[in-house]
């Protein structure tokens, strides 16, 4: 996504200290605190503008939903969004890279991980950037519990190929495999990201599920 | 595909005994004597018209390529396509079921298997008579040799994504993945089926080159 610089960005964050988590470390291990209850916790990294986190904390409430992101001007736009909403006692933000989120979550402390239209770093030398390259995968073993998913979904046709090998590579079991989401049945619950509205009808929209095997987390 | 009834088909195959190998079980182990050469031998399992595999007996004359199909009346296209080539001392043709490959082939005798545009069978309690189920993978596995490869080339959505998850349950490994084999680079010597030719237009092919990990082949 190209950005536009905002100045304002990090004040406009300082100014919603009851979504946006400064300090995410502290809360290693103690995320259940900061939520007050015990419901399952699901992150998505890169949120964007979070239409996708948002509309799935208001559709399950009793998850916890973190959204993750790197750059403070793009986290203004869900935060624009979140100030159009009820309150949402279910959903927090974070600015973060992936690569801290071992310093952020303590292990089994994520029940799902959502991976949605990842930077696809389409040059090869950039291939370890990819959100779902081996750079990332131990990360998201280490912090997401047994049984915990990983879902990526993108209309990148290369990333998603070499997403499917990248996870096979490392061992990841497949639980569900969808090469055309918005045409295919079963998918009615599908809550899609602004991009994805925007983009689905060029072409078709990708989607894995997969877990980290049992034997492994 | 579906079969017009041809009675006479039987007869055809018995007189193209240069070409087609009646009872192939005989030769298990011993088909390096039926080529009279050492070189690798690739297999198309459900050959249907037989362009894909008699291209490619004509573009690699180092190569011993065998088209196996079930149908009689199908394996007759092949070989009026045949007769019209200059003879290819590379290529056989043979009546048999997939299930029976562990009575044809010795361990280790095949260097790659391809699927090309398998039976969808689209029906879920008919899901262990596609060709990429755990019903076929073991005898894939048994035939080919260390490092061979299994490839399947389809333009059946449905089919790829349940192979996806078939050959990572099974321990495949994932070598390549293309989504749009005909969109994407890299791919210039793709040898096309008649289906292929005629398909392509409508959709996306999409193909897998797999192998059986080192240790347990």
């Amino acid at each position: 996504m190209r950005l536009r610089n905002n100045p304002k960005a990090n004040e406009i964050l300082e100014n919603h200290k009851d979504i946006v988590v400064f300090n995410p470390n502290e809360n290693k291990g103690k995320w259940h605190d900061v939520f007050g209850n015990d419901h399952p916790i699901y992150i998505e990294i890169g949120m964007g503008k979070g239409d996708f986190i948002i509309e799935n904390a208001k559709t399950y409430p009793d998850i916890n939903f973190i959204g993750i992101e790197k750059f403070p001007s793009v986290m203004v736009g869900a935060l624009k969004k979140i100030d159009e909403e009820e309150p949402l006692a279910n959903l927090r933000l974070m600015k973060v890279d992936a690569i801290e989120l071992n310093d952020i979550f303590l292990e089994n402390e994520v029940s799902r991980i959502y991976l949605n239209f990842s930077d696809p770093w389409p040059k090869k030398k950039h291939a370890k950037r990819r959100l779902t390259s081996e750079t990332f995968l131990p990360i998201y073993q280490n912090i997401l519990k047994r049984d915990g998913e990983l879902i990526l979904k993108t209309d990148n046709r290369t990333l998603f190929e070499y997403s499917l090998i990248s996870f096979q590579q490392f061992g990841l079991q497949f639980e569900d495999v969808c090469l055309d989401l918005h045409h295919s049945d079963g998918y009615e619950d599908n809550i899609q990201t602004e991009y994805e509205r925007k983009f689905s009808p060029f072409g078709p929209i990708y989607r894995i599920v997969t877990k980290f095997k049992g034997d492994e987390s």
